[in-house]
């Protein structure tokens, strides 16, 4: 027998997670989301059986009052009833809590790490490669889960991955050089200790370089007979991290299996408007790509919240002295790049007729 | 006839452009100077005839008592009768009063970028190419000066140029990658506004690359036959101002004529000294290039005042997955990469029996 | 003959020193206004002529495009035809040419200090102390002005006058220590130097704690048969900046004529709604007011958007060892505390129909 | 049997709680001292058995080579032999632990807030309340323990006593009001979340307040007949956490006995040197209390590494409108107002020739 959500009324979802820095955006964006309906919140045995607002140290803003006094479920399929799973669980958990949930029959949004590589998971952003949900077939049949597993990228990633999407697409990516310089949410919350970084730079971010490269191949690779082919780029990055507080700013350096000219890449990036199948999505913002002209943007303090923080804000393109051409990328880190991204994600599902568990 | 200091007497120097931030780090670093003593303060007319301590809004500590009263001069050579000259004046008058002084027969240690690229004067770091001091007796017969002008690079390019010196002396670079995160102070005084770069990121400093592009190669070039050729590397860089107030962090990735491993380059780096002529100026460090081991280091806040603010730290020296290596440099820039820098450049010039006005 | 705007129509309005920090939150707040319409932007000669986009550094996002292709005017009423005007003039002007405008038969909102103070110009907070607007008559009749000035209060004095109006009303304020912790934006821009400010705190604004304490007096003083009799409270402040974008936070210490405690406090400060003419004014914010619980409220980066900047809040009221209370309040310095401020006011003067211009 | 140290050897000495960030503090400052020598370290059992290199995530510059291979021991008395113990232990544990030190015959130097409001316990600032130590009798018959326990006061109440105690030794303080603005480093490491601080003030320090009032009672009042009086003064705080790294500002307005002026105080506060049994002490600054003229001072920025962070700066001394005089104080809180302020007062006890151990 198959589920669909009753006419007209929200498909109810659980949160996984949801008392951290990443599950707290969720619970926001959520709250008072069109189709979704936040029915059940889960997170660690710490938090288990007290009502949320015990239960989080709320960095959000205002609370939403209706999930305020919600109880903390634990994190076992068996107490969770809704269809769908936004999980925004640490990675040290989230590999043996997502699987669990995926054979149990739901479909899992994850923004962990542990599933982003298996070559039959999606790791999708919806503008860039909503075609690489043809993955679930391929999963559902080989794991003979009935439910599903569908992640995010890695918050630089996926800043990164939508500034060069149209570069891809059009001119096919060889080289790339990434600089990254990120967010203190980007560690979550307590995460960066304020004596390490007020007035400081961190030149490491723990297991970030490799993520960050792997994901760019996936990301902007090709679903072809069922399968993701890597893109068949070389991707060197070096991550730092910085006093801000939301967005990534990453320095991009290219080249393209042609010459492409900064003029060129300025008018595709300027041109470019995503997959229509998300034209009508809920958090889709009008523009997913922002080009500035503007010589000293983009900057994570005056152009982060563009586009509700689903916007990536492109800037500085132009010729590069050894490659092709040099950009800086930036892109709200806790949004785009962690729970908003998940949502849209789950948007997608929705709007192609995915979201049904048997 | 010629001037030498009196046996056991210091240089008596005056500093351009005392009152601005870099001119206060002249004061603070030469106001104990075993070779050299401040004689005479000179700044823009606005401040002449003031005080220095009317004159200057100081924010290095506390000022050196015997400077305090110093009555500021104008910047005319006339007035000034010290044979050697610092010179913190901005490129915009910096130009036209180095010139002066020269021809009056003044030794000017320059911070400007006004003569860095002219191809008789000396761009030096003493450690990483001491004999381009050489350049000194063309730029003197061709110009007809009795005095000379000796230059220190832009503040980033030093950083990277004494963290990539014994690469380029042992491997020669090919390609150079270089993301620059630099200082509030690196911007003057006042500089950058609080409310530009409090929780934020400028992914641009006016005129900054092409400059460092161009003292890269001609600090790492080699002196032959009376000229400085310029090294024949490729630079591209990217650079961007942080929240951090001392500082400049730059990420490095290189190429070399042959393959060289992160492995080498550590052994390579650790065991370089730089130019024996420097081992015992006064304001060299006692090691001007420190490797760390540690892998999130060097950092701005706590690695900035190694060597008092002389020595360049570079870590995460690794494997690139593109080129050969990258790596994290980080140095002080209003010392080594200005003030300090030029000091070192003027004990050097003593050191070598340069210090010789007709 | 008396001017009114045509039915259905916007008042035009003109900005006075539109290119600075508080003129930009002009222009953002009044871009989209209900009952104005920027008819002219002012500002000192250095802009005059160029089009606004060319003449402002802009640093509030997004610049509304009809306005980026205004052309400056200068500050000479002789070119201002529109009735009403904001003055975000600096204060060394603002003396001269506000009184020209109100000579010249403008209303003129102004966030300067020079008039602040004089018994016949009113120092307003809508909420707070409508009723001051009765000086209108007095100051026209006594200066033979057909336009008016009206004032609004220094930033600081703006929220502690907010979070202390319900509590003066009710029980009448005795003494009153307040120290202050104030944004870099309230000393416009450029303004703070960020080598002042990153990691510091600098315990002095220039002539700020006597603004204070005679402001509050005022604000909190009373209109009776056409004067203003100032508050009998004795004020004592100190005044700090800290490394804070936006919100002036003020740790308040008070005691009354009969004895407060916490308790009773945190009641009247609840139940307070603010003058009932300003019910329906646009830019009210439904709790000019709010009193939180939290133990480690309010904070500027997490409250300071509350009531879109409109809203002081006040939390941590508790009783005193010494006095009866002491509590922290907090609001948006350039908002409510500047532009947001002139603007409520010239929705009062247009409510309670004194926009008549002759 | 009693324990004098050898002639011309150092005491050795442990160091309780040694990897946090006072602990490190301790170490760095005990590394070279002339009078002590690190002899154990101890620290929790997740720590026991590893090398401090180890077990300690330094932040304080370079390790002290000597201290890196020590192995860190338990918090047992039983397995520490030094007669003198530095305890930066968390108040969770440090009431049992230094209980137990004490009992065993130990000298226990402590930060922690357990012991500090015991009538029999000293808390200590040795320029201004040396006396206190007179204690240190009573405690010991009372309490039968052959060791003894001197326990350092809050961060902020040390700058704030020191800044009074010649105003209170002269005038007698009737009324003080204390604006508290801390640096992130008094809440240890990691301590304060980036996230909760950067761009941010947090209005509320737990327990900070009560402690703040109580501690300065007892610091200024006086030893007689064996015990110490609370010194007859009111006090009223508010505590705010900053982003400054380290350096607490207090803003200070108080009332005297007999009325002051601020030209008194200011004379007054200069002629102050502390007690004379300080005046050899290693650790003592030349200045304990430094006074500036500058309008803008002081800053934590510019002026916390006085006196090698043994110095408070007191500035802004001016006239109030209320009380008598108001003034801003500024000290270092790691090293005066935390592990500095304990190897004082552990010299203060060998200066007098109580550093006798049974």
């Amino acid at each position: 027998m198959t589920w669909t959500p009753p006419n007209g009324l929200r498909y109810p979802v659980a949160i996984l997670g949801a008392t951290g820095a990443v599950g707290q955006t969720f619970v926001r964006l959520l709250a008072d989301h069109p189709w979704f309906e936040i029915a059940e919140i889960a997170a660690s045995e710490r938090s288990e059986g007290k009502t949320y607002a015990e239960a989080a140290r709320w960095i959000e803003g205002v609370m939403p009052e209706r999930v305020a006094g919600m109880i903390v479920r634990g994190t076992d399929p068996a107490g969770i009833s809704s269809p769908i799973v936004f999980s925004a669980l640490d990675s040290s958990v989230a590999g043996d809590v997502e699987r669990a949930f995926a054979e149990a029959g739901k479909f899992v949004l994850s923004n962990a790490k542990n599933f982003r590589m298996e070559p039959d998971v999606p790791l999708v952003i919806p503008e860039v490669n909503a075609s690489h949900l043809g993955l679930l077939d391929r999963q559902r049949r080989e794991r003979g889960w009935t439910g599903a597993i569908v992640t995010n990228a890695n918050c630089a990633a996926t800043v990164a991955a939508v500034a060069l999407a149209p570069l891809q697409e059009r001119y096919g990516i060889e080289k790339l050089f990434l600089t990254t310089m990120q967010a203190v949410s980007g560690a979550g919350y307590p995460g960066v200790a304020s004596l390490d970084i007020i007035g400081n730079v961190i030149p490491y971010i723990a297991d970030e370089e490799p993520k960050l490269e792997r994901e760019m191949q996936k990301l902007l690779g090709s679903f072809e007979n069922g399968s993701v082919s890597l893109a068949a780029m070389q991707v060197s990055s070096q991550t730092n991290r910085v006093p801000v507080e939301h967005g990534h700013t990453v320095c991009i350096t290219a080249s393209f299996r042609e010459r492409v000219s900064a003029r060129d890449a300025i008018e595709t990036l300027k041109a470019w408007e995503g997959d229509k199948l998300t034209f009508d999505l809920p958090s889709r913002p009008q523009h997913p790509l922002i080009v500035t002209d503007e010589v000293n943007r983009p900057q994570p303090r005056r152009d982060v919240d563009a586009g509700a923080g689903m916007s990536v804000i492109v800037g500085r393109v132009r010729d590069d002295t050894i490659l092709d051409i040099r950009m800086v990328a930036l892109g709200h880190n806790t949004i785009r790049g962690a729970a908003g991204g998940s949502v849209l994600n789950a948007e997608l599902l929705a709007r192609t007729g995915r979201l049904v568990v048997e």
